[in-house]
């Protein structure tokens, strides 16, 4: 017999004499003359419905059980599906105890009851979708840049640096030395700490590559229970030689964007469907499906680029009454980046030049004033926020030099300084947060429910 | 003008009139008539030659530098090369200090001295070649798999598991909390790990996906300066459900080694011979060149299989004395492996079956004796020894739970357990070390010389 996965089998153009069908039973239906039962193998989101005579029936074969079905595949009668498996036999490989089993047959489990059961979960429909959706959109992302002529870099995940001031740290030590004194000798002679960004090493790397990208674990120790924050997540990052213009860096997200959203919307149809259909809407009916996602993938994203100052001036006038109040020279607030996604029709908004203070030493100064900006840029999308952010890089030595020597960093920068040193270039790069550009193309309210294990603070389950 | 990386310009068809080029200075010479320059931008091991009136010689024009160059791009006149650049204009955006720039013109630098300089060794010839090479070795495991129906999980970095017993742990800490006391609560409430593995993780998900695969760092906070050891490094990690025999496991070992081989090889021709000319016969002319590649590529690995039992028999009855002596229940050495590869020929080799007790817990009782194994698989490949190991998982629940409660670790477990409850299909998988296998293909002997940003005991640069 010929071994055919259910995506396989549900696609074939023609029935098929001897064919294998192995996966897990989703559903059980017994009538007197004919056993329905229902196969799922994770190759898709569909099942392919097997027939069967009811002498095939056992105790064993129960919703959630592991079976292998051999017989011929055939026209289905249905509408819905295209083909179905007229069963010779049935083999249960492995039971399942669906007493104690927490996933239930023919329910709908919300995303916090499935979250508990973190090695179960992706056996439910949402989770199964979302795997294969995140799948799709890792490779998309990687044949985006790879065909893009970008040179794919793995930058460290346990590095020295430790003042980039991008929050909180995760710190690192031999498990022998954490339980003694903080005293000994460093595994690395030097304090060691989980990475919060690429970005410096990929700047490296732009020093020989005009294009170098990078897609890995980024970490944050921030104590936070926020549905937008995880201890663990994924960033893309980018970097590119010889740039000089902001504009350059939002061309690239936006590609970026569209070309992952095409792919997925694409390659997993289905699996998309479910999320618009049973997630997205009854957790926020104003998100982006008001603006049907095909309406923004075909909008040029410039269309909405407002600088920092405006931004500013926009929330100043807004007759909304925020709980910080908008200041030039303060942080935008989640409150004030869903005005400003408001404000511009619940699209994706660039936000540009933000205070030369606020941000950290590697942006390029503007040299403006009085209202001191550097070359940044976020891209804020509806009900998340912040999306990408990204920057011009201060490649000119002398400017490098005395912030490092303010901030008191030049001696630990001192490799960075040395970029400019030997054949600096202008560059710049942005980062995309993968489980937030999840959320946003699947309407999906917390970023717990599209990582496969969670991370966060008080909960490392696994 | 029209922007052209140099790899466009070099494979040019035909002349064109206003271009721009830009990259850094690899080589310049001053003659009466004529400037020669080599620029080279990160896109192929080449560089293109630029002609100029000496009139365009600058003070800052020099080895390191980074330049842009307008002008026409020709038919060469040498032989070597397709087309090259008359300039126009050349600007310098960023000179280099030749001084103190610690790569020089025209000379080929030891592995080992570029190494002291992890931001400046991409711009080597030899660590930009590599660069490129993993870059399209990790696209094309990515589209192995993808094209394969394996569904990509990012198995988590941090994990809480931490008694698989695979050698020393990194533990984790907020920085805060590491400065403290160790009685302190953990960020995550329980002690927690960098993973070693996402082999379990990935057993999770074959539970609702038949195939799946991960591809991304692992550590081990071994003590040890060898070649072939690092704290952090990179690994694939396939699972495979509904599957009952090792072959299909090293089935897809040896599709995954010759696919990703061959696209390598494909697209990075001149890279490859780069390792092959110049770095692997310096360090080790009996190594796999000895074997011309591509029949490593052609040859069914399988043919190449023996049994741990049969491994010992060989070494006992080898001619050579062993600093570890062969006997049945130990672990095979590197000497060991050394001589089984060379046994056969020089070629990989499959070694299958090893003894019950010197395994993990999840690997599969073959229920044999009096000489107890269980169903692993490793791969050892010429001058490096274990490229992938595997095995099939132990998929009855009373094997695995009385081995676990033997071990006292049935309560820590009691999530995998559930796996074996619930629709339990026999399975297993393997992983493969991604920095190993690149030693492998282009004869690297060291391995801190084919990932971007070594970490190993007593370092951590950058």
């Amino acid at each position: 017999a010929v071994r055919l996965r259910v995506r396989e089998a549900l696609g074939a153009r023609e029935p098929a004499g001897e064919v294998k069908v192995q996966g897990w039973v989703r559903s059980v239906r017994s009538q007197k003359e004919v056993l329905f039962l229902h196969i799922n193998d994770g190759s898709c989101l569909e099942n392919l419905q097997v027939v069967a005579d009811p002498s095939l029936e056992n105790r064993d074969l129960t919703f959630g059980s592991a079976v292998e079905v051999q017989g011929k595949l055939v026209k289905s009668p249905h509408r819905m599906q295209n083909m179905e498996l007229k069963a010779e036999t049935i083999r249960v490989v492995g039971p399942c105890d669906t007493w104690s089993f927490p996933l239930k047959l023919k329910k709908r489990h919300p995303l916090e009851y499935v979250r508990q059961f973190p090695h179960l979960r992706c056996r439910s429909n949402t989770l199964g979708s979302l795997l294969r959706i995140r799948s799709e959109a890792t490779a998309a992302i990687h044949s985006f840049f790879q065909e893009n002529g970008y040179v794919h870099i793995h930058t460290p995940i346990i590095t020295s640096n430790d003042c980039e001031g991008a929050g909180e740290l995760f710190q690192i030590e031999t498990s022998n030395e954490a339980k003694e004194s903080a005293e000994k000798t460093h595994f690395f002679n030097v304090p060691a700490f989980l990475t919060v960004s690429g970005q410096l090493h990929l700047e490296v790397m732009a020093g020989a590559f005009t294009h170098v990208f990078t897609f890995g674990p980024t970490f944050r120790a921030e104590n936070s229970q926020s549905r937008r924050h995880l201890a663990e997540f994924y960033m893309v990052e980018a970097e590119l030689s010889f740039t000089e213009s902001l504009q350059d860096i939002m061309q690239v997200m936006e590609d970026l964007f569209k070309t992952a959203t095409n792919t997925v919307l694409s390659k997993c149809p289905r699996d998309v469907e479910l999320f618009h259909k049973y997630i997205a809407p009854a957790q926020k009916p104003e998100n982006f499906l008001v603006i049907p996602f095909i309406v923004i993938l075909k909008t040029f994203f410039f269309s909405c680029r407002i600088s920092y100052n405006e931004a500013v001036e926009i929330l100043k006038q807004a007759s909304q009454t925020f709980t910080f109040k908008p200041e030039w020279g303060c942080d935008l607030q989640t409150e004030h980046e869903k005005y400003l996604v408001k404000h511009c029709g619940e699209v994706p908004v660039f936000v540009i030049n933000y205070p030369y203070d606020l941000k950290p030493f590697y942006m390029r100064d503007n040299e403006d004033g009085p209202q001191h900006t550097v070359a940044a840029v976020d891209l804020l999308v509806p009900g998340i926020g912040e999306l990408c952010g990204g920057s011009l890089r201060e490649e000119r030595l002398p400017f490098l030099e005395s912030r490092l020597q303010r901030l008191g960093l030049a001696d630990a920068y001192q490799w960075y300084l040395d970029l400019r040193k030997f054949g600096s270039v202008p560059h710049g790069g942005f980062g995309m947060g993968f489980e937030r550009y999840l959320q946003y193309i699947l309407g999906v309210d917390n970023i717990k429910d599209v990582i496969p294990f969670p991370r966060f603070s008080h909960s490392c389950l696994l």
